[in-house]
C-alpha cells in the first residue's frame, strides 16, 4: 500500500510530477538540453528571490554542503549549531580539514543575531554557516536577521546557508537579504524525487572560491559558472530530474510564491494547534519551523507502533531523529505539495489511532 | 522530433527503464527502501563480477572519481593519459592537492602494462589510475593485463579505474582480475537517466582509505560501508533512478552477461567495418573499443551538417570530442540498449545522406 509521505524528505511526490521525468533521453551538449536548463533557470531565480546565478548538481544536498565549504573558507569558518544537520557543517569541515569552529545552542533553540554577533567578535571567521531549517528539531532560525547583522557588522564574511528542508516551502530573499550560498537538495519542499541539489551563489562567494586553493572539482562554482553561461553543467547532469523540477517549478509559479509561502504556514498552523493540545512543541515558540513540526511525546506512546499503525491507513510520519531524540518526540512534515486538507486527514487518522478526542 | 542517442552517454533509455522512475516515492530510511537497494546490490556485483561492495551515489561519475582520489592517496597518484577524460583524473587530482604525476601516450593509442611498468617503477606510487574506455579517442585500454602486471610487480598499489563508457558493456571481472576502486555513471552502457554512480571498492581501497586524513565527506567509502551493510546510503539517495536502475539490472541479466558483452561486441564490429570502407579508424587497431568507434573523417566532410541531416532523421551522434578532434573526428557509440539493427539503421542513414556506396 502507497504511504503517503509526511516525512521531512523525501515528501510526497505528485504523480504528475513523476510522469514528467520520463521524456524521451537527450545529449548534455545539445541544443534541447540548454534549452530545459534554460527554462528552469529563470524560474529557479524567481523562487529564490535573485538575479545571481543558481547552479544545479546531480547530488544530494550534503556534497553541495561539502563542496561549499571547501572552496569558501581562507581563514576559518563559524558553524552554528541547533541541532543533527546543522551539526554536520562542522563533520564536513572537520572530514577536509577546514578550520572551524562551533557554537551550540540547546536543542529545540533557535540561533540569533546576537549568538552569532557574539561568536564572530571572538575570532577571525571569513565564511559563516546557518541552517535556516533544522529538520531534527523543528526549528526555523532568523536567517533574515541575522543575514542583516553579517552584512552590517561583518560585510567580507561569506554566509553558507543549508535550506534543505525549507527552500521553495518558505520565503528566502537571496539577494536583498545579502546571503551567499544558499543551497537545497529537490526532495523537500520543492516535493521532487531526491537526486537533485541546488544552490545559489553570490558574487561574494565566486570571488573567495577564486582565491581558494584545492576547492575541489565536481562542486567548483568557477568552472560550473563557465557552463552555466550556456545553460549547461560540467559534468553530465540529472536530466529525467530536471524534466520534473522544470514541470514542478510551472506548478509552483502557478500557485503563486506568497500563496505557496502561506499554504507552509496554514498547514505549519493547524499542526501546532493539535500539537499543542494533545502534546506539547519541542522547540522553542520564538522558532517554529514553517515546514516541519517537532513534537513532544508527552503521552509516551510507542511513536514506531503509531506509524505502523499510520502505515496501514497510508501515511508515513518521522519518529524524531537520532538517539537522543528518538520516541521522545516525533515529526510531521508539512511541506512540498501537501495541502491543509492533507494535514487535516493525517491528523484525523492519528486522533482514531491513539484515541485522541 | 526524438532523437535516438548514438552518442557516448547519455545514451537512448528504453520507455520500459523510463517508466520505472515513476514509481511512488518512499522514505530512505523505510524498509521499503532498504528492499530496493537490497535487491539491486546482488546483481550489481554479478555485473562487476565481485563479492565485495558496489556502492551508489548520487552524483555524475566525476564527482566519484575525485572521492576515489582523494580518499586512496598517501604517498602520490600515477595518472595514465591516453585522451581527454583519463586526463580528468589529473585535473582532479590537482583540484584537490593530491600529488600526482601523469604518463601520456599519443591519442589513439592505448596504456599497456610495458608503459605502467615503466612508469611506476620510476616513482613512489600508491595509486594508479586506469581510463577503461577513452570516451574521446575510442579505445580501450589492456585492463586485465595492466592489472596482471600492478598485482604482481606492485602489489600494494591501489587501482582506480575509470570505467564511465564501460561498465556494463563490456566485461570487467573485479574481482579475479584484483581490481580496487571500478566505477562509472549510469547514463552510459547501463542505458538509464543520467544522476547515479556505481563503485566497486576493494578491502584494499577501504583499508587505504582509513589512513588518509581529510578524505572528504559525501563519497566517504568507510561511512558509505556502514549504511551499505543496512542497504542505504548516507545521504539521501536518488530513489527513482533506482526504481529504474533496478528494472534495468533484471533486464541485463535477462539478456545474459556474455549475450550483452557479444552485442557490444557485435554492434562494434559493423561499425569498424563500415568505417573501414568508407573512413579510417581513429585509434590504434590493438585498442578498439567495444563501446563507441571514433573515425577519422577522411572525407572531410561536415560533422555538424551530417549530424543536423541525421536529427532529422530521428539520430544522433557524436562530434571528435575537444579542439583537438572536432571535426577531424566523429564518434559513434553503440552502447548500453542499442542493437546491430540499430546501427545498421544508422549507417544506412549515414550513408544515404552523404551518398556512399
Amino acid at each position: 500500500m502507497y504511504k503517503k509521505l509526511f516525512i521531512p524528505g523525501p515528501t510526497h511526490v505528485r504523480d504528475e510530477v513523476l510522469a514528467a521525468q520520463t521524456a524521451p533521453m537527450i545529449g548534455h551538449r545539445s541544443k534541447d538540453y540548454s534549452d530545459l536548463q534554460g527554462a528552469v533557470r529563470p524560474k529557479l531565480q524567481k523562487v529564490l528571490y535573485t538575479e545571481q546565478p543558481v547552479f544545479l548538481y546531480a547530488s544530494s544536498g550534503t556534497g553541495l554542503m561539502e563542496g561549499s565549504i571547501r572552496q569558501t573558507v581562507l581563514k576559518r569558518a563559524l558553524v552554528t549549531v541547533c541541532g543533527a544537520f546543522s551539526a554536520r557543517w562542522y563533520e564536513v569541515a572537520v572530514a577536509n580539514g577546514v578550520p572551524a569552529d562551533s557554537v551550540e545552542v540547546e536543542w529545540g533553540q533557535g540561533i540569533t543575531p546576537e549568538i552569532v554577533d557574539a561568536a564572530l567578535s571572538k575570532g577571525d571567521y571569513d565564511v559563516l554557516t546557518v541552517t535556516f531549517n533544522e529538520t531534527s528539531t523543528g526549528v526555523m532560525n532568523p536567517l533574515k536577521d541575522i543575514a542583516a547583522l553579517v552584512r552590517e557588522k561583518y560585510p567580507d564574511t561569506v554566509i553558507l546557508v543549508d535550506a534543505v528542508s525549507g527552500m521553495a516551502g518558505a520565503k528566502i530573499e537571496f539577494d536583498a537579504w545579502g546571503l551567499d550560498v544558499v543551497l537545497a537538495s529537490t526532495q523537500k519542499c520543492f516535493a521532487l524525487p531526491p537526486g537533485l541539489a541546488v544552490a545559489a551563489v553570490s558574487e561574494r562567494a565566486l570571488k573567495r572560491a577564486e582565491q581558494v586553493p584545492n576547492r575541489g572539482y565536481y562542486f567548483d562554482f568557477l568552472n560550473m559558472l563557465k557552463y552555466y553561461k550556456k545553460d549547461q553543467t560540467p559534468a553530465t547532469p540529472a536530466v529525467s530530474l530536471l524534466y520534473a523540477l522544470n514541470q514542478q517549478l510551472d506548478d509552483i509559479l502557478a500557485e503563486g510564491l506568497d500563496n505557496r509561502w502561506n499554504r507552509h504556514i496554514e498547514m505549519a498552523n493547524v499542526v501546532r494547534e493539535w500539537a499543542r493540545k494533545y502534546w506539547a512543541l519541542f522547540p522553542d515558540e520564538r522558532f517554529l519551523s514553517n515546514t516541519v513540526t517537532t513534537v513532544k511525546n508527552t503521552r509516551g506512546i510507542s511513536v514506531a507502533d503509531l506509524n505502523k499503525a499510520l502505515g496501514e491507513r497510508g501515511a508515513m510520519i518521522s519518529n524524531g531523529y537520532g538517539s537522543k531524540l528518538r520516541e521522545k518526540t516525533f515529526r510531521i512534515a508539512h511541506m512540498g505539495d501537501l495541502t491543509v486538507a492533507d494535514v487535516n486527514w493525517l491528523l484525523g487518522q492519528i486522533n482514531d489511532i491513539l484515541g485522541l478526542e
